[in-house]
């Protein structure tokens, strides 16, 4: 999941930056209640990051692309830090080997927070003074938005570190689940046609939503809501992951290799699954979470149906209202369907579609080190649509494109129906 | 490359199949000539089969999917055959790891030979007595079909095999190579709208390639014939392995990893390739080959172009008649473009196109083990259109989807460039 | 480095072992000084324990053989800790992958401390009650000994997990070191014939140590100092790591593969390695250290002689009494030798043998889990003698044998060499 | 399995070297009957080398050892060849890949055979005019010593490649098995005290074998005959492969990763094994083969005895006349037992002991290339006595020392029980 910056919402009436940074960076922190300062050094796989990473690289991004760029006489932190908490920005300079995060002890977690505190000082200082400075007001927008990206990956991250712990200790507290059914799935159709898709409004847009263009759509359905747990057991019950026909080469390649049987965090009872809360029962009628592209798509065959293109996704959500189980909801858990009319669109589950991350017609990446923000990482990569319970409600819209690799399942990541109409 | 079959061309007259099956099959042994019995064993990667194994995989289609299928009475040739030679399909059953073909060196050559017209032998009977059955007509069809695929596997299989020896052996031979430099490329327009991609009328195409559909192109343009070796020599002395800022991360990486520096065949002065007549001067206005689809993205962003999608390449073959260096011309490797109106389209090299190589709107895999020719590779390969040196000419169409992997570059895959008109 | 439990030293007028318990332990506390919760977290490579593990683990040691095992009313500490802290005594149980260790935050380390001292005051009241009990003081001497063991992997591991850190941040502080030049080598000569090794009087000794026997010995001569840094530069200077013919072939598959071409923790100038105080000036007549074996032996071919035999090291040292640069010193890094007969014989660093670990004639592994402690690694690893500047003045003795593979260099290893006579 | 070249035996009366180099290097392409050239190919695994290779590399040898070095006018065969069939002579120059070896089809099996009667030509011609000169006779000494050793590796390298072939294809015959059991095993005692061991005599040895010198033996005994079939299954049946306090560590590690049962060529029914002749039942009375030394070890762990120390063993051979089931035998598999005084002593299957292969005291490798012939492999290897089934008969002694690693299982291996007496 990465980013840019054109088309920054500046409210040239105050200095909205400033505020702004503020309530982001106030709750990153806030993330880390509940967790010691050993939980923050763990790199439990490649893909993820220490937690003390996430507050140190997000504050690099400030230090680096803020700071170090408009505040002449400004001087950074600690010298290591450059190579250290740069991720992957290759015009910056080099950086420390990514799956060897977990490796770092030091800084303390006490120490990235004192860098995260005198970065957030000089920024105060730097946007009091010019926030209003278009240039500088969109590198912080994107800063923000970058760092609410962060605050998804350290929940997602955090949860795999405990997961692979055999205390499975806890981090949050959750209600008791609901031991409901799933209601028969509806189905909604639209038209098709030409239509137009991808960032053309104001506010603010990575770089990888642009350009606004127009697609050509034959008619289709989507499902009401998101596949449940139940109905995915079912797929599980009926040797969903011992029939290959079900299953596209590579992902049944991998079934094989990493012996997958179920969803990443079920229990081998398939009775309960890891959460922020430690292991607790199934919910029935909840959004199925933790699947990769291979087993969404896999169940979607086994379902008789398919899974949407983005734009189809795209054109039924936009006329949506974005509401939903979203972080500020504060459970970081999928949760059993209301009754909108496109339930669990917005946040719950991130949801697999069936198209390939890759850019628009007229696709441009910005120029400099931000320009690695997104483009380039349009390869191999599926692309996943509405956000999820652990995403902030003002960092999802409709035309919000996320990216994983279609292996990848340590992500609240899941699926809806579609079907030719 | 994979496949399947609707839309058979059975030409109710006379008993069509059973010529084409005969003409395919005996361009098929043509092949092995210049080859000796210890060439035909080795398998130098796993990407890689011997030439032994397509020789009796291509039998193991017919025995299985036509014999043992069609005719009651049929007995196997050799009972232990199935499992040797059935490449992937699950719902056959079990089959030998493909990694592992280069370990079996029995049957011998003599006995994949015996192999072969046993099989022909009872497959012309099956066809004397009902080649035309449209079942069996359209079956043998999509073996003729999926025989010239491993036509082609063939060739470039045993090019990677000879490769890897330090002595260079040449199998065939090849006119002296034309020092002449390219000529400066010049761009054809197309205007775009909505326009009509796959496979529609008559004869046969693989499922992949169908349904026909609507799709929206924006104005554009391609360049008129491929990038040159002369072209990619300059990108490789502007540092093009050397510049992050070019590549796509997971491009980028496999750069690191294998070290890349040059096309796959290049020798490390870069003046020379290694060809199927051994080691030769590189030809500086010959379309550079045997790149992966990270080269050819880098070196259309280092151009100031992209690659073209593959609608867009369609949308332009369509009208172009089919002629070119393709295998009848026995060349075996790529020359300096003719004056076509596209020149190089049909024939030289496969060329790269940005498109992931994904189902089309209302795609429908074949009930059976012949759905899994096509249906359960669209996932992580990128499409390339237009054929190459060693396709022939009749297995070659404007519809036609060949997929590989991005880092895959054992093909005589090249590249044509593209941009927004 | 591993061990057993025959010959314990029980004094039998007092509790001996309750204050040897109590010092050992309170020994091992006392190491964590300077560090912080975070560093007690990460494992830099498979064979390094986090220092948070070891302290679990030595109170596990305690906690399965002693209370679980004689005090009929104990209650474990945590359900889950006898399989999280056991280290690899299969017939106890099923144990947590070694190379996953680094992943488990939790328990903390203040939770870690809890256990220490929850089974500490068991302990107390156990030998209070019983202490004399020879099968209880036996096991309390084993688990002490065991202890010390760990208390030199806590430091030779967490050297290796600070040294990893691009900051090379320090832990403990070193004296200036001394720019001295080693003075030349002198040769001890030894007569050789039928002698007697292996542990055989009083006190405590492990299994491996055991039985003495009869070895004969050609007569040989031992230099009278470890070989020095400036010694082992001159054999780097001398292209040692780039000529095969010093090496044996797996050291030298080793050093390619690698890529070494220093000492492990020497910086790329060769002027500095990273110690327990961060990075600091070589001190040209102090032992090289952290060699594998591998080095060590092309080294002496170098140097025109050999490493000796794990016998006639010990016949050697049989008559030097103990003292020198050990724990104790708290130095934690090796010193330029004083003027001892054979200096640096003690401490410093462990010097490598040519003597694969193997039983000694009539060896017997002890019944039960103890005996998985030492003979079940009886192959392909070398024995080490001497102990080093981390071991405790009160583990060493001539009859030791330490041992490792003959490719890791994470301990304080080093050479003496040796010569016929 | 490796060597060099004191203490030649060249009769100053004739011209023996010749007439033994005929014989050698006929007897070497007597082993390629019944094989076809795709079956000369093939590596099957990284210690394995292709047939063909084998019949290259011991023409190379002598091509570089003794041609290149003494025929002032001679001309290599060809260019490539040095670099092709180097096998690990760093001296020598580069050398291609050992894991590499099964990817060259050229030169094919006829060529390869050109190669050697060139050099045959060549040879007679060197040996005519100078073969009593003592440099050369020594080397054409140790180069049909060499090859003989690769005459032996020849007939297990191409088993194991058979062997990986599902079709289970054979290559010679063999007499029907006799299915009856195994005699009681009988013990003969041995004294023990200060022994000699090596080579001391004349007739040519390896230089692992010297110099001669004394050990000090505790008093032992050594079964009559090697362990059987029959009772090896008995300790397979008696959970042997589950068992880990059986297993030395690194035993047991291996028997996980690999999922090992049986001995490498047992069937999955344990009723067959793969041999020569393709599969065949199992011969209760035949020596177990094919074993590990962690299957030897383990084995005699459960038979509550050990494996004989390489001293013990030569030290009891030393008075044995040199008979048996050796490769002019033509079996070229096991034999039950005859009633010799130790039988299977020569022959049969090489006997694991516990010995490391390490020097012996005054080791001293020769100079230049032929140096690396034998000491720079004195690391993580252990020794096998005896010779096997496909052992020449006046290749083996009692001072022969062969060796392989502990985990390798595809020589003819297997184990004769010791204990203390």
């Amino acid at each position: 999941m990465n980013s840019s910056l054109p088309e920054v919402d500046v409210d040239s009436g105050g200095n909205l930056p400033a505020g702004r940074y503020r309530q982001v960076r106030a709750r990153t922190e806030s993330l880390i209640r509940g967790l010691a300062p050993e939980d923050t050094v763990v790199q439990s796989m490649p893909d993820v990051s220490p937690t003390k990473w996430h507050l140190a690289h997000t504050t690099w991004f400030f230090e680096q692309f803020l700071l170090a760029a408009f505040q002449p006489a400004y001087e950074r932190f600690h010298a290591g830090y450059e190579f250290l908490f740069n991720s992957y920005y290759q015009q910056v300079g080099p950086m420390f080997e990514r799956a060897r995060r977990g490796l770092i002890s030091r800084p303390t977690l006490a120490e990235v927070l004192d860098y995260r505190h005198a970065v957030d000082a000089a920024m105060q200082e730097l946007l009091a003074a010019s926030g209003n400075d278009p240039r500088i007001a969109e590198h912080v927008t994107l800063g923000c938005n970058h760092e609410q990206q962060h605050q998804e990956l350290l929940v997602t991250d955090i949860k795999h570190v405990l997961a692979r712990n055999p205390l499975t200790p806890a981090w949050r507290e959750l209600p008791a689940p609901e031991p409901e059914e799933p209601a028969p799935v509806a189905w909604r159709e639209f038209a098709g046609g030409v239509v137009e898709v991808g960032h053309g409004g104001e506010g603010f847009a990575y770089d990888n939503e642009l350009p606004r263009h127009r697609v050509f759509l034959e008619p289709y359905a989507l499902a009401q809501r998101p596949v449940a747990n139940a109905e995915y057991r079912a797929f599980m019950e009926d040797g969903g992951y011992r029939r290959p026909e079900l299953w596209l080469a590579d992902g049944w390649a991998r079934v094989q290799e990493e012996r997958w049987a179920r969803p990443l965090y079920w229990s081998e009872d398939d009775e309960r699954e890891f959460t922020v809360a430690g292991l607790r029962g199934l919910e029935p009628a909840a959004p199925v979470a933790h699947l990769s592209h291979y087993e969404a798509d896999a169940y979607a065959r086994w379902a008789g149906a398919r899974l949407p293109t983005e734009a189809e996704w795209e054109q039924a959500a936009s006329a949506e209202p974005i509401a939903g189980n979203l972080a500020e909801a504060e459970r970081l858990h999928p949760q059993p369907p209301g009754g909108a009319s496109l339930a669990g669109l917005w946040g719950d589950v991130w949801e697999w579609t069936s198209s390939a991350y890759l850019p628009y017609p007229g696709y441009r990446a910005p120029e400099g080190a931000i320009g690695e923000y997104n483009g380039k990482f349009m390869s191999g990569q599926m692309v996943l649509r509405g956000g999820s319970c652990a995403t902030p409600r003002d960092h999802i819209r409709a035309t919000y494109r996320n990216f994983f690799y279609p292996g990848q399942r340590w992500q609240f990541s899941g699926l809806r129906l579609a079907r030719d109409a």
